[in-house]
């Protein structure tokens, strides 16, 4: 059984994509070749897109299944004209929204990526590089204008963590490594004390630990087991005793780590 | 006329929000509290929420819009009894799904993010670092691994675009900055010259880059117009020369300039 799923939207489809994928997920015995179209603001492109469709649809053991997000009803028309299954989720849903809502939607293409404003623009990019100019302990005096400070034994994912915390989020996130002689003073160093309301800890599995330090440095102490679970075991002690909130990052994706820590700690998104 | 609106997921919640602001966007009169909530993966964690929306619902000027991806019905359906107005996402398109595609959905919790499978993680970790390890030229040597190496003038949004595409994507990008030392030799340099097939071009509007470079570097030559206007000018000239496929980023955001990237490259993502 073979279906293609086509990602349609008028921007750049990540919103019908992660959708359409979410729902496509549910069906894991069913082969789909996933399609992503972006930017289909127009008719005429509509009629090229309808084309590649009912050409799969000649192909395939059935109809191609069509998520689009596009915000236009002439270019949504147009789409529905093909031989695809659409799940037409601005179609479904704007109309009782317009009710609920008592108004009328302003059915503006672009209109569905507030995060390119450029005050929220700015503010992703001053965060991003924010966080790499404060990446690994690289910088420690402008702690103060970190809104988290994220610690953890080398390759425990802090630096993935922070980047994507500034992109998606507008969150300021600086990050220290904890290493051997922090672990042998069994202390927090002092440029971290003076932030202590700011740090939240990762830890991860050792043997997985293990598997990710062997591919950087194959067979040295660095990457042997007892070294991870030495410094998993005294790091996680720290935590503890300084009573640091943190998070096993072993089974988690970068979007999961980063919604599980803003939970934990309450900050505020810096973008809306 | 003040509104809530709830994202709520059994994920992560990030789909949920990304559809509902999509679709809130389009009402733009509307002053809308927006509130994620992500892993609401049972019946009770449900019942907490709906007294959260309930509250609400009590005080606004109208009932709460809820925006869910939360797969198991149970917990839908507990979702459903509060006082809000929902746009269930699975609920209205899986049973669609089902017969369109003649199988039933395995309902799994958790299955919606397919990104956090090993191999799809471990794809996006290796890029991230790969382009924070070729990042603004520092090391050159690697170039013969990178899927794509962008070109362009200092801060025309290379580093971002660099990183959205390995965590989005998995894809491996370099890039390297053109300086005025490149412009005065009036060609690429010997280490671009050997990929120019991997070679992508920013460009950006001078005034926007001034504002950008006068953050950085306040009153200096490398901040003025007229350092700006030349180097944006003589880079345009050798993408053209050169017949470097390029794009101007000045009005987009980081999705945008990425998706863009994609369509005029064609180079595959890495994960799916």
């Amino acid at each position: 059984m073979k279906r293609t799923a086509f990602f349609i939207s008028d921007g750049t489809g990540i919103t019908a994509e992660a959708l359409g994928q979410s729902l496509l997920a549910q069906f894991e015995y069913i082969d789909f070749e996933k399609i992503t179209i972006p930017y289909i603001d127009s008719v005429e492109k509509a009629r090229s897109v309808v084309e590649r469709i009912d050409k799969a649809a000649a192909i395939d053991d059935g109809k191609p299944i069509i998520f689009d997000t596009i915000v236009n009803s002439d270019v949504r028309a147009e789409i529905r004209k093909s031989q695809g299954y659409m799940i037409d989720i601005f179609g479904t849903f704007l109309e009782p929204l317009e009710q609920e809502l008592g108004s009328k939607s302003s059915y503006t293409v672009g209109k569905s990526h507030s995060i390119t404003g450029k005050a929220s623009y700015n503010r992703r990019i001053d965060a991003m590089n924010f966080a790499l100019e404060n990446d690994d302990g690289a910088r420690t005096r402008y702690y103060s204008n970190a809104d988290i400070i994220l610690v953890g034994v080398s390759r425990s994912g802090k630096t993935p963590t922070c980047i994507y915390l500034a992109l998606q989020y507008g969150i300021k996130a600086a990050n220290y490594p904890l290493t051997e002689d922090d672990i042998v003073d069994q202390r927090l160093p002092e440029v971290l004390r003076k932030h202590r309301q700011k740090l939240f800890g990762l830890t991860i599995d050792p043997v997985r630990l293990q598997l990710i330090r062997n591919e950087r440095k194959p067979n040295s102490k660095y990457a042997s087991i007892k070294q991870c679970n030495y410094e998993v075991e005294e790091v996680e002690l720290i935590y503890r005793r300084e009573r640091i909130p943190f998070l096993n990052s072993t089974d988690y994706s970068v979007e999961e780590i980063s919604t599980r820590l803003l939970m934990m700690t309450g900050i505020e998104r810096r973008i809306s």
